[in-house]
């Protein structure tokens, strides 16, 4: 069965959409720690980050800094981390969240709720400088 | 001057190495969150992860891959996560997380104190596999 990231790039499920290739795909994460809060994900449908071979992890980290490099263009950070978990969606995915405090890099933390218009006021914004 | 992790490439300052090449280095996290947490960096001296070329972080992401496969034979998890935050130390670097339970992920949280007999087998282990 497709995993949900599948469904997301295939359009069948709305995102946020931060940027797209051949290859790979990136949207808001709706549930950010902070404001421009991003997944990265490979389009192949792989659960472990470290089951991709050498040639895939090269290219998501190069097009996740691409992605970074746009979010910082717009959203007012120090810089953008990374962090990659990925139990509980069975797909692989970068989270690249923009940050002022390393305080938001805790996971148990509370997600922030931001409106569609404001989500969808980011994406475009991040969307269109990548 | 030299960072403290270009003072750890050249061994002016110790540390538990757990895997080299040309371009890269990794050693165990003096203040872990988890057993087996390990630093991946690269030799030259950048700050910022994204600020790396794309050849720079496809090499040290392919690097980093290559270790995480090595933690996981000898530290029993999940699977390993990795946080990129770099604000502490001015030379980028890629934390490598074995873990169990998703709440690790949460650099608030109080570090593990491992004795340097545990540190130095930890890192042999894992060193004898890479």
């Amino acid at each position: 069965m497709a995993s949900i990231f599948s469904k997301i790039v295939k359009g069948e499920i709305p995102s946020y959409k931060i940027a797209e290739d051949k290859d790979h795909y990136a949207f808001l994460d709706i549930k950010p720690l902070t404001k421009g809060h991003t997944l990265v994900i490979p389009k192949v449908e792989v659960d472990y980050i470290f089951d991709l071979s050498d040639e895939q992890i090269a290219e998501l980290n190069v097009f996740a800094k691409k992605v970074a490099l746009g979010i910082e263009k717009v959203i007012p950070c120090r810089r953008v981390g990374i962090i990659v978990i990925g139990t509980e969606v069975p797909h692989a995915h970068i989270h690249l969240i923009p940050f002022q405090e390393e305080e938001v890099f805790n996971i148990t933390r509370e997600k922030l709720s931001l409106n569609p218009d404001e989500m969808g006021e980011i994406a475009f914004k991040i969307n269109s400088v990548i």
